[in-house]
């Protein structure tokens, strides 16, 4: 488990206000279990006690294709990454049922889809709750076969990270007070298992498991493609060449994402195993994002605990869900904000 | 664990069809886990598919006192009860704070509270999602010591679960969709502790825990508490006598707020170890309410997970919460929500 990261950290006295002001509600100490702890972070997060409950969550949700599915990586065709981006942009996910329920905007990026099929039609952002089109900032169609070759160039890395940093920048600027980054790509647990091996120096076998379901060639076969990709980061640090060595366009950036909701300190939510892999490399590129984020459910893949144990989150739902697409981030928003209305709301303690 | 409850029973036509639905929904199969069997529920709770997703929560939260304290079995003191009801009413507890966040209304019902202080203002429920004062359906002023003396008179036990009863139906007629029981009353996890013993058949050893903080005088103490009260239930089948001899007025209202709830075929949410006593009764003076119940939140307390396993359910939330009031059970509200809203509102699996 990473210990000190340096850069960015938690406000400590906005946490230790947060923490003595629970003292005083009006409950015994620690019966809002792990919701007083959520709401310290946030203190700690947003620099204020009590933290302002988020009321504006923006969903934004890249997408990308995988040149290693060619290899059997994954039990669905690729085409299905640009079928599910338009089934988003119409409002017919998973994702537009929890954000509908949260109030929430979708905004679906098409980062790097393969297809040059119905995605990539508009280029601006949401207005409404209902997503008006995908917005169109593709940087290749797909990534390379990582089984065999680098996943993209260090400059198509380095472009799709900036993609998710200014996503961010302009879902804060629009008002978003919570972030939850989603995402879509078929074939993408194998370079998310890969990248967090790398980072947190664990083994194929540690990581990899059935993603939205048992690989066509089965998952021993899965397992040498994530040892093929893992082989191929060998040595690598800097988070930009391991993008490009084994990673995905959505993947970078929802990394570039996570960078920019943290140094803006706006909260965030993490969910799933690609998430989690976004995250690992993310706080290579500016440490201390981990510390940032709010880790809204326990993905049943094990890569998803190994990176979470890694930088030391602890999920808020257990849901057994295994979609991808924020879907278990959106699920926790309105915990957050039961957790920071609570801290705010709550009277003192009466005298019996 | 029972098995066969006769009397109310989910729509086995309506919770296949909502099986189906799921199939074909864009999604891989089962992904989205244990909303997926939650979705399945409320389609056999309400008879339809796809169920309605609930948009008009109403929180109805009964309070009484206990005459068991006066052998210490709590850490705090019994005017600790009134002082919350006046705490609910006027919006400064934790179950309001939830409440805002899921945009429900809070009834506060005082059903058994001993003091005369600050409850029973008002004789109506709430218009509003602000609390305008106490329900007064005051029963008696606290139950008699059940270490001692029976808790109440049997004609009084009929008449807290009347008082349920009626909220529940006054709820719906107002248009509540989904029902949150919750409750207050200093103690109240000794009564609930000994009814599920009873219930379920099993010794105090194994359903005592500290409640809302360590009693005053010891865990051991409060087992033997316990022991006496399930002493005096012995051979009680009746619900009402059970009640009587052991039960509490707010566990006595919840139990008739569930059965109706049930018989109605509302969607109902339970969370701690007082609701799930309750649920123990209601569920024998209404054989199948049980089947009928949503599990909000797995509450720490041993008494809790005796009770759901002996009534055959699967809590959604675990967030170490013990503090009553419904808070667990609206927490649950939202995830209630998305899964009906995704299996009403998803799109065809598109085809690759």
């Amino acid at each position: 488990m990473i210990t000190d990261r340096g850069g960015l950290t938690l406000d400590a006295e906005a946490m230790f206000a947060a923490r003595q002001r629970w003292q005083t509600r009006a409950k015994p100490p620690g019966a809002l279990g792990t919701l007083e702890d959520l709401a310290c972070k946030l203190a700690g997060i947003t620099g204020r006690c009590p933290p302002l409950p988020p009321t504006r969550p923006v969903v934004v949700l890249f997408a990308g294709d995988h040149g290693v599915v060619a290899e059997g990586a994954s039990a669905w065709p690729q085409e299905i990454t640009a079928a599910m981006v338009a089934t988003i942009a119409s409002g017919g996910a998973a994702i537009n049922a929890f954000a509908k329920v949260i109030g929430a905007d979708v905004w679906v990026v098409d980062v790097g889809v393969a297809s040059s099929g119905p995605a990539a039609v508009s280029a601006s952002g949401g207005e409404s709750e209902s997503c008006l089109g995908v917005v169109n900032r593709r940087v290749q169609a797909g990534t390379g076969n990582i089984a065999r070759e680098p996943a993209m160039t260090r400059s198509d890395a380095s472009e799709a990270v900036e993609v998710g940093r200014a996503l961010a920048a302009e879902a804060i600027d629009a008002g978003a007070d919570c972030l939850v980054g989603g995402e879509m790509g078929i074939g993408n647990t194998t370079p998310s298992a890969a990248l967090i091996a790398t980072c947190a120096d664990r083994s194929a076998e540690h990581v990899t498991g059935p993603g939205a379901g048992t690989p066509a060639d089965g998952l021993d076969h899965k397992r040498r493609l994530v040892d093929a990709a893992v082989a191929r980061a060998a040595g690598i640090e800097d988070p930009i060449d391991l993008l490009a060595a084994i990673g995905g366009f959505e993947i970078a950036a929802l990394g570039g994402f996570y960078t920019a909701a943290a140094t803006r300190r706006v909260p965030f939510i993490v969910d799933g195993v690609i998430a989690a892999a976004a995250l690992c490399v993310a706080d290579r590129m500016c440490p201390g994002t981990a510390t940032m984020a709010i880790a809204g459910h326990r993905s049943s893949e094990p890569a998803a605990t190994v990176a979470l144990e890694h930088l030391g989150l602890e999920p808020i739902l257990d849901l057994d869900l295994r979609l991808g697409e924020g879907t278990g981030a959106a699920l926790a928003v309105p915990l957050v904000q039961a957790a920071a209305t609570a801290l705010a709301d709550m009277a003192d303690l009466p005298e019996g």
